[in-house]
C-alpha cells in the first residue's frame, strides 16, 4: 500500500465527515474549498500531538484519532466560534492499516459529534506525529479573547478539572482502553478518570451561548493556574483564584487540579451582573459552571495569577506543564 | 527559555510577518482571527516537512523556513488562490535559539514576498517535524482545480523541471548554502540547482491571472508525471505528454526531469482559444510557459498519463516519489 493507497483508504473510513454543506471541494485536490458564510470572521488554530507526550504509546488509534480532534476543538470553544473545517497532517513510522482504521474512527466520531469536517491532509513518513489545524466561524461582536478581561469580572470554569491529570497515575492508565469501553463509563465508575483523559469534551456549545455575556475566554490545557496565566497577561490584569471554590475531579486536590493539564475545560471572565444569564444557560446544557475567583488589578506577582486558600494567599512551586522543561512525559 | 519564552521570541523575529489588514487577532490568542472579505471562499491545506526526508539534516535554518512555506504556498496557487494567512506546528528536539531565528530569517521573508501573515502556530518537543497550514481566498467561479480539465484541452507548464531533483546528486548539495548566498546565484551559475532546490517560487500571481482562462491545474510537487496522474484521475482523461515539448532545467533528460519532485511549477490544462492570452499573461510577468500536451480521451493506461517521444510511446519503469516506498531519500 503506498500513500496515495492509504489516502484513499482514509478517506473512505472517514465517509461523511468529510462533506458538509459548506465543503465545496473536499479531500482529493490542492486544497480544500470552504463556503464561508457573509458576517463572519475565520478563526484558526493548530496543534500538534507527539506519541508519549501528549497520547501514550500502548493508546489505541481510535482514543488518538478522537482526542487529537476533540483537544483542537476546544481551542475553537475558546474564542467562541462554530467549526467550520479542520485539516489533519501525520507522519508515520510505517504503514499500519488496524490502527490506522481506528484512528479513523475516533476522528470520524469526534468529526460528527462537533459538526466539524475534515477536509484535507497529508501523510509522511517519519517518527509518528500528529497536527490538526482546526478553523471556526465567528461574528466579530461575538469572538472571546484572552486579552479583554475587565478588573471587577468574576473567574468561572466550566465543568471540572484535575481528572484527566489523575488518571496518568492511576495504575489502569497502561490498559488498552477503547472509545466503546471509556464511553460507557459514568461518573463514579472507577475508570471515569480515562474518560476525562481520553475524551475531553470541548465546550463549544456553551462557549457560542456566553460569547455575548462573557470578557474573556481559554480553554484550560496546560492547567487552570498557566492557563489563567495567560488570560491575565494578555489582558494586563491579575486574577485572584480561590482553591476552596475550584470544582475536582472525585477528590483530587485543588493545589493538583490547578497545575494538571488535558481537561479542556472553559475558563472565562464575565462581568458579575451576567453571572444569572450564564448560569441559566449552562442550566440548560446540563453542564455545570463555578465562580472561582475575581479578576483584580495587575500586581507585581509573576504570573498574575495568585492562589488564595481563603483569605491566606498560596504559592505553588510547580505552575503547569511546560513543554521543553524535560518533565511530565505521560 | 521555556516554550512560551520561544514563542515570544520567534514572534518578535517574525515581526511584520504575522500582521496583516486582515488579521484581526495574531499570534497569542488560542485562536487567530481573520477577516473574510465578502464574494470569496476560503481554500485551505496542510503539509508536513520531515528532517531528513523533505530537506537535509544539515540545512541552514533560514533554507528550512523559507521552503516550508513557499511549497505550501504552492498549493495555493494550485487553486488560483491569494493567500490569506499561514499556521505553522513545529515539533523540536530542542531549543536552538541560533538555528530558531535563521528559521524565522526564512518564515519571515516567504511570508512578506508572497503576502500572507503567519498568524499562530504551537510548539511541542519530539523529533525535528515541521506543519505549515495555508489559507487562501478565491471568487468561485475563478477556483483552479484538478478535476475539470476536458478532453482537447492543452497541457502548459510553467519554468522548467528538473533542477531541484538535479541538485540532489550534485556535490554542492551537502555545502552550507545560506539565504542571501542562494538569492545572488542566477541562471547559468553552477549552483543555480541548489536556488531550484531550496527556493522554489510558487506560481501565485501567474495562477490568479489564468484562474478563469485554464480548465485545471496542479503544482508539481512529486514530479510531474506523479503530479499529471492525479489530474487525469480527478478528471477521469488522459493526459499526452510529449517528452520533447518539456523544458528541462539546464540538459537534464526529459526521462529524468518528469520523475524529479521539488519544482513547485504550474501544470495546467487550457482550451486552445485560450493560449495566445496565457502566454500574453505569462509573458507580463517575465514567466516562460510551454505547451506539453494534450488532454485525451481516458484510456486504459494505468495512470492515465501516455508519455511520447514524438509518436513514440515510451514506458517508464520509476513514476515518481513515494512516501512509504523507502526509496528516494533527500
Amino acid at each position: 500500500m503506498n500513500e496515495f493507497d492509504l489516502i484513499d483508504r482514509i478517506v473512505a473510513e472517514l465517509g461523511p465527515a468529510t462533506r458538509g454543506a459548506s465543503v465545496l471541494v473536499g479531500p482529493g485536490d490542492d486544497c480544500a474549498q470552504i463556503d464561508i458564510p457573509p458576517g463572519f470572521d475565520l478563526v484558526s488554530s493548530i496543534d500538534t500531538f507527539v506519541q508519549g507526550r501528549h497520547f501514550p504509546a500502548h493508546a489505541g488509534g481510535d482514543l488518538v484519532g478522537y482526542r487529537a480532534m476533540v483537544v483542537n476543538l476546544s481551542d475553537l470553544a475558546a474564542m467562541g466560534a462554530q467549526p467550520s473545517h479542520a485539516l489533519l497532517a501525520m507522519t508515520l513510522p510505517d504503514i499500519d492499516v488496524g490502527w490506522m482504521d481506528a484512528f479513523c474512527r475516533g476522528v470520524r466520531k469526534a468529526c460528527i459529534e462537533f459538526s466539524c469536517p475534515l477536509v484535507g491532509g497529508n501523510i509522511t513518513r517519519g517518527p509518528l506525529n500528529i497536527s490538526v489545524s482546526v478553523h471556526g466561524l465567528v461574528e466579530r461582536s461575538a469572538c472571546l479573547k484572552r486579552s479583554t478581561a475587565k478588573v471587577g469580572d468574576l473567574v468561572c470554569l466550566t465543568g471540572d478539572i484535575g481528572g484527566a491529570g489523575a488518571a496518568l497515575d492511576l495504575p489502569g492508565f497502561m490498559e488498552s482502553w477503547t472509545l466503546d469501553g471509556l464511553q460507557n463509563l459514568v461518573p463514579g465508575d472507577e475508570g471515569f478518570a480515562f474518560r476525562k483523559y481520553y475524551l475531553p469534551q470541548p465546550r463549544l456549545a456553551y462557549a457560542r451561548k456566553i460569547a455575548r455575556l462573557a470578557s474573556a475566554a481559554i480553554d484550560v490545557s496546560d492547567g487552570l493556574l498557566a492557563d489563567a496565566a495567560h488570560v491575565a497577561k494578555a489582558s494586563a490584569v491579575g486574577l485572584r483564584i480561590q482553591l476552596e471554590s475550584i470544582p475536582c475531579f472525585n477528590g483530587v486536590p485543588a493545589k493538583q487540579a490547578v497545575v494538571a493539564g488535558d481537561d479542556y475545560e472553559l475558563c472565562f471572565t464575565l462581568p458579575e451582573a451576567n453571572l444569572d444569564r450564564a448560569q441559566t444557560l449552562a442550566q440548560a446544557l446540563n453542564l455545570p459552571i463555578s465562580v472561582i475567583g475575581q479578576v483584580i488589578e495587575r500586581a507585581e506577582h509573576a504570573s498574575g495569577v495568585q492562589l488564595y486558600d481563603g483569605q491566606k494567599p498560596v504559592e505553588l512551586a510547580f505552575r503547569g506543564y511546560q513543554h521543553f522543561a524535560g518533565d511530565n512525559p505521560v
